[in-house]
């Protein structure tokens, strides 16, 4: 089965540069409305979290940036679940346009299942947990990507040579 | 020395969601702006890019959110360098606000140099390196955060009961 499609935009113009490419943080935004689009998907969509009081708030992100993307560009997200535990879900969000083959954009992301009322963290609902985890079936047969689990590696100084 | 401050601003109503609290990506538009406030003092300002047709390109970025920042409060980043070679440049910019001690988010960054005619990668010109090399003489008596380096990490499963 291929991997969930979260979230389709065409690049807005709020978004780019001077030179019309897409700025590093509007990267982070689309991803962003990837994981409000997966919230729905498990229980935690606007109309809930009215009643349930009840969201994801992210942790911890991991981004790279392996393509440039111009304005008004037809985008979207592909999102696999890594992971998940009682008050966490552990996502990789990958960004990609038609005709181009290589993933524009990689990121990994931590997210927190929070009650809204403290705020503080809260075990996901059973509801919620079983959805998350059809998901997860679903996406059995998808290899995880180099881009999770990844650390940005110190450089050497420019001093020594030895890079490039 | 203590860490030098590149971008201050309030957070915008634009940038907050539904409760008020800064949402995400806009942490990491805030540091995106540090970035631009850095580049000025390497030389690499919107004038010079003008004349020199040189920038700084993301490649990667991790960030870890501390806490939430509501709508009006005036923040401000810190930025030091951790590493340079001839081509990238690797920074760490932490967000502040005043009467709190604590980070409110951390985000380690590798930056490209690039001619932006190709656009395609390119040595620092001698006086970037030279300006980049000083902030770092400024900054030697810095620790390096915990937050440099770090991995997100693969999560237990809900069923072994190992994680809370």
């Amino acid at each position: 089965m291929p991997a969930l499609i979260t979230y389709r935009t065409p690049v807005q113009e709020d978004w780019v540069d001077y030179n019309g490419h897409l700025r590093d943080a509007f990267y982070l935004l689309i991803f962003s409305y990837a994981t409000d689009a997966l919230m729905e998907r498990i229980g935690l969509d606007a109309d809930s979290r009215g009643q349930s009081g009840h969201s994801l708030f992210t942790l911890e992100a991991h981004i790279n940036y392996l393509h440039e993307v111009k304005l008004g560009t037809e985008v979207w997200v592909q999102t696999q679940i890594i992971g998940v535990d009682r008050k966490r879900l552990h996502v990789y969000h990958s960004l990609h346009r038609a005709g181009f083959d290589e993933v524009l954009a990689a990121s990994e992301q931590m997210l927190l299942h929070v009650d809204l009322a403290g705020p503080k963290s809260a075990p996901f609902e059973a509801r919620s947990m079983a959805a998350i985890q059809h998901l997860q079936t679903q996406q059995d047969d998808l290899s995880i990507s180099n881009y999770v689990g990844a650390t940005i590696r110190r450089l050497s100084q420019p001093a020594d040579g030895s890079t490039c």
